[in-house]
């Protein structure tokens, strides 16, 4: 097993996001991103309350998560790297989101770009980072993957996300459903 | 090349749905069902206003497509044949629907069923079809594959849809949000 994924192996990565903290790098994931990765969900009100706590029980749980994302083909998971950390130490994960490409019939066989768990930490958002991510997905990501829609869905109670989303070209054109088993 | 996929080796099929119209047969899709899921997506206006209109020049997109889904791991393409036709000639299909199974670390490590594509030919509705397939993938499918939230868009114009998924459990708590590149 290697320690890096690169299941989307078109994906032109790593690349430099340009924002208003500066340069940042996007990157794949890796399993040493872990506990960062588990920062983050919790870091976010709507992930917490669906038990995205970080708890220390939970760890196992995430690393195996972790480990399927990035062995199975079709997806990969990004982090943000900010270089310059103000402590001067390693680099901060400040951001990660999910991608998957599903190829289809609909659409006069569009390949769609699903994207999921997208997250800005808390105390880096409204630098434009969000934006810089999902600008790279709907343009270098989906060019380089041959994806022709991008889509995803937002909790209703995200109302700040959707008008992110819609400033950035997509429609709110559909109703997400989700079923919980068990 | 086999002509069948089984991307998702774990699902149980070939399953028989109880339905008013009397048994069907859920399974694979193959190679040699193209033209009736051509056909089958174009039986449907929305679709229809997007682009899938079965014309003959789409045929080898649709073609290269079908190939896609049945190529790719972790995605698995499913039709319904009605076996008793009315006709006495060969089994009909009447549904379909398109699974995709997406490994990920939100909701503490909850593997994701997403479901595309689901369709029922226009002259089979309100006999109970696209409930018993979608009984099957939110029970039957989502077992088998160890998922545990099952998830869908519809198009915000099908409201028919909405009150569908709701009678089957579903929660419209999320906006899905398309973006079309280029």
């Amino acid at each position: 097993m290697l320690d890096t994924g690169g299941v989307l192996p078109d994906l032109p990565l790593p690349a430099t996001l340009d924002t208003r903290d500066g340069d940042l790098l996007l990157r794949r994931a890796r399993r040493g991103d872990l506990d960062a990765l588990v920062d983050l969900l919790a870091d976010d009100p709507v992930s917490a309350a669906r038990g995205d706590a970080g708890s220390p029980g939970d760890r196992p749980v995430s690393a195996s998560a972790l480990d399927a994302v990035l062995d199975t083909d079709g997806n990969d998971l990004l982090v943000v790297d900010q270089l310059s950390s103000p402590s001067g130490g390693p680099a901060d994960v400040v951001g990660t989101l999910q991608l998957t490409r599903i190829p289809g019939m609909t659409r006069v066989g569009t390949t769609r770009l699903l994207v999921e768990a997208v997250r800005v930490r808390s105390d880096r958002r409204s630098a434009g980072i969000g934006a810089a991510m999902m600008r790279w997905v709907q343009h270098d990501a989906a060019t380089a993957l041959g994806t022709g829609l991008v889509q995803l869905t937002s909790d209703t109670a995200r109302t700040d996300a959707h008008r992110f989303y819609e400033r950035l070209g997509f429609a709110a054109s559909h109703v997400g459903f989700k079923y919980r088993r068990g």
